[in-house]
């Protein structure tokens, strides 16, 4: 049985099945290597442009994006002006929001409306609505007038809204039809149209004669009836409905819950206007972790590709709030020079208080951000979590009291000087716990990303009780 | 046209589409509001049992899980003892790891094994999986044989990867059938087995004589062909195949890359045997964000729903290693007593550039770790990075090393000191660009996850740096 050709089959496949274990081979097939990448920038350093269009021919799109990324601004010029004509439009989409500027800029607008037109609409959107508004009207007036109908729809939905994410070729029926009447139409209509191509759907949407859905069928579930049987049998009546208007992470969080692969988008009035399908939501979950990490971090986006002085700039302001905080901090100290003259160990020791507040109250911070963005952390048990995370900072304050103190006696022969330590380190791990909790709740509740501004409230709250305990005490008990 | 009916189901759906602007209302539809559990909460206490099952009877899953979470230990024994038996035994599956422990002690494991036999084979391994041996023997050996041979063929695989991850019910088509056998074949089964239950699948994989996948097709593909289509015609034989050892992080990037929907998974010979579907791949995505966010903040995993005492022990070791490092720092400052004793102004300034250090090394850091998660950053582009982020840290050290500098130079009327607070800015600044972006890259050759301990490496170079230069100027220029 067994047919020579079919093996063939096999080892076309971009993964080899043979060595899973073999982690560099196993990189090379699932995205470029960072040899191919070397071999495409030494050939395009050395002017070979024929070498380069026959080593990006058969890239994937999404490996073109990637290839495109990891070069400099000059190689990346030289690339797209040797071989910008044989990369597939889609690879526009992959690429990060910096990058797509420069390379736009490259190519030039007529490009870019050329590879516009050839795309999806949510595609489509995705790359026009980060133009300026001189360029978006350049790009939408040299594109057909029917494409450029659909994407003006799409941009009148507000901005990380479900219209902008949804795409608007929808396979729907009327709930008389058959399954048969269903699976012959979709025929025809691939016959007609040359609708051939993998415009991926998974689920057909039954709608009344005003275009309201009433159900949903997955394509498996059509696929198991046999044709007599109505579709109004056969449908999903509980569906998850989605307003256009909807943001885009509660999109995400829906889809997610619910475990969704694609959901009907409807207007106020409750007619279709497209689908939202899993592919565009995964790009938003990953978007809203990526903002979450790097908020927390700091930094407002992702700068990875931005030029060296916009990355200054967009750290700067992040910076510039610390430093005030940190003067702050220096101002509590500044209240016991007197203090710190006579006993200079409280000087030596001090950072280690603060420090100890700040990581402390970092971990619980963390996990409220967190727990408030997975949307664990409710009104039903937040009293629950900053009790909690009080007697945690407690425990652990106590615990840290002790080896902190007895570190402090021993280096500086100072029995009282390890009280001093212990009970400030007690203090303000509790503090610490009490602000990693409740700053994010409470920063929530008032309409701000917790993610963005917490920790620099914590850390203040942390450097300034610290400092003050500590210093305090030791001002009051060792002089 | 209009047919009244049809008005009612719109209004069945979930979502009120006529209300998006309604923020709490939206919510209602969405997940479980605050209401709901404060009034399941109530019946519960005042033991109103008819009232919890009548309120907990008409819940979702997720819903179901959802409130199970948010409920307090002493809460959620009473709610599973009232009701139980009216959860959708799927409920299981979408609790957090620590509360679906203490639900397993509730219920005992006799009614784990009936849950597991009922939920499809990657959901009841997802739970299995966490039981400890004994436990895990017991529910195994409850459970119908044939349940129990796919569940274990899956924990052979290794842990967290594709083979733990995929679903063992595949739809399998010779190359030599037609499309409409292929319809026909699914009628049949799902007649002969009361195959009708929403087991999404997106793609009929056709395999050869041995079971080795030669191609996929997806249902919108197979439907949009006509009855005599040969499948072989229509298949993509592109497709990425799945070795079930891979890693569930590299299925995830790979899914992401290549918008993928499923794929099919297949053993070191070549042979079909499973298939990862997109709902799993979005939870592996949500993991591992949620990991990063974690680590980078100092905690080994979510601990929300973990007991007071065990949360207190995970963020111990966390905090030892900083005191470690605060303790380093402090031996630092140390070393200058002396110079502390008669310029107090050092000891008041002296955590500024300390904690500007942090902070900026903390955003480069930040940036590199997601970027070399998402295999952004590399062989290819981390020297230019490198060099930029030290050109970012020179560029912000001296904006802030003038404003530092007039401000140390106006509080304690010394130009030399802000001299001294200036130079060491720029320093330390240009050391926490450089260590933020070599040190993750360095761990991640080095086969460790860069975001667990990074930032401990980070701390300790700033800190150091910054008490070292601003002190060893200050003792230079100002005695």
């Amino acid at each position: 049985m067994a047919e020579p050709e079919l093996t063939n089959h096999g080892s076309e496949t971009p993964v080899e099945p043979g060595d899973p274990s073999d982690n560099d081979a196993r990189e090379t097939h699932f995205h470029l290597g960072a040899g191919e990448v070397e071999a495409i920038i030494d050939a395009l350093e050395s002017g070979r442009d024929q070498e380069v269009r026959q080593l990006v021919a058969p890239l994937h799109f999404a490996d073109a994006a990637d290839l495109v990324e990891r070069l400099s601004t000059e190689q990346r010029r030289e690339l797209l002006e040797t071989a910008s004509d044989i990369l597939d439009p889609d690879f526009f989409t992959e690429l990060d929001v910096t990058v797509r500027e420069e390379v736009v800029e490259i190519v030039g607008l007529d490009a870019v409306a050329e590879v516009i037109a050839e795309l999806e609409t949510d595609d489509a959107i995705g790359i026009v609505e980060e133009l300026d508004d001189h360029d978006q009207r350049q790009v939408l007036d040299a594109i057909p007038a029917a494409d450029r109908a659909l994407i003006e729809e799409g941009l009148a939905y507000p901005e990380y809204s479900a219209g902008r994410m949804m795409q608007r070729d929808v396979m729907t029926v009327p709930q008389f039809w058959s399954v048969g009447e269903t699976i012959d139409f979709m025929r025809d209509i691939a016959e007609q149209d040359e609708w051939s191509l993998p415009d991926a759907f998974y689920d057909i949407i039954v709608v009344d004669p005003r275009h309201v859905p009433v159900g949903t069928i997955a394509l498996s579930v059509l696929l198991r009836h046999k044709r007599p049987t109505p579709v109004r049998d056969i449908m999903h009546e509980r569906m998850k409905l989605i307003p256009a208007s909807m943001d885009q992470e509660d999109v995400a969080f829906l889809f997610r819950q619910r475990d969704l692969v694609s959901a009907p988008v409807v207007r106020d009035d409750g007619r279709l206007v497209g689908v939202i399908t899993i592919d565009d939501v995964v790009d938003v979950i990953d978007e809203e972790a990526e903002d979450d990490i790097l908020r927390l971090g700091g930094v407002k986006e992702d700068d990875l590709y931005s030029a060296t002085l916009d990355t200054t700039k967009s750290r700067f302001s992040w910076l510039f709030l610390n430093l005030l905080t940190a003067i702050l901090a220096s101002l509590v100290i500044g209240m016991f020079q007197g203090e710190i003259e006579q006993v200079v160990a409280l000087a030596v020791l001090m950072p280690i208080v603060a420090s100890m507040g700040g990581n402390a109250g970092t971990q619980t911070l963390t996990v409220a951000v967190r727990a408030l963005a997975t949307k664990e952390l409710t009104a039903n048990n937040a009293m629950r979590q900053i009790w909690k995370e009080l007697l945690v900072g407690g425990i652990n304050g106590v615990v840290f009291a002790v080896v902190m103190g007895v570190v402090a006696w021993l280096w500086f022969s100072s029995p009282l000087l390890g009280v001093v330590i212990g009970l400030a380190m007690i203090a303000n791990l509790i503090v610490a716990g009490l602000a990693g909790a409740t700053i994010p709740i409470a920063l929530e509740r008032a309409g701000v990303d917790p993610a963005v501004s917490s920790s620099v409230f914590l850390t203040t709250v942390t450097d300034v009780v610290g400092f003050l305990v500590f210093l305090g005490l030791g001002g009051w008990l060792l002089m």
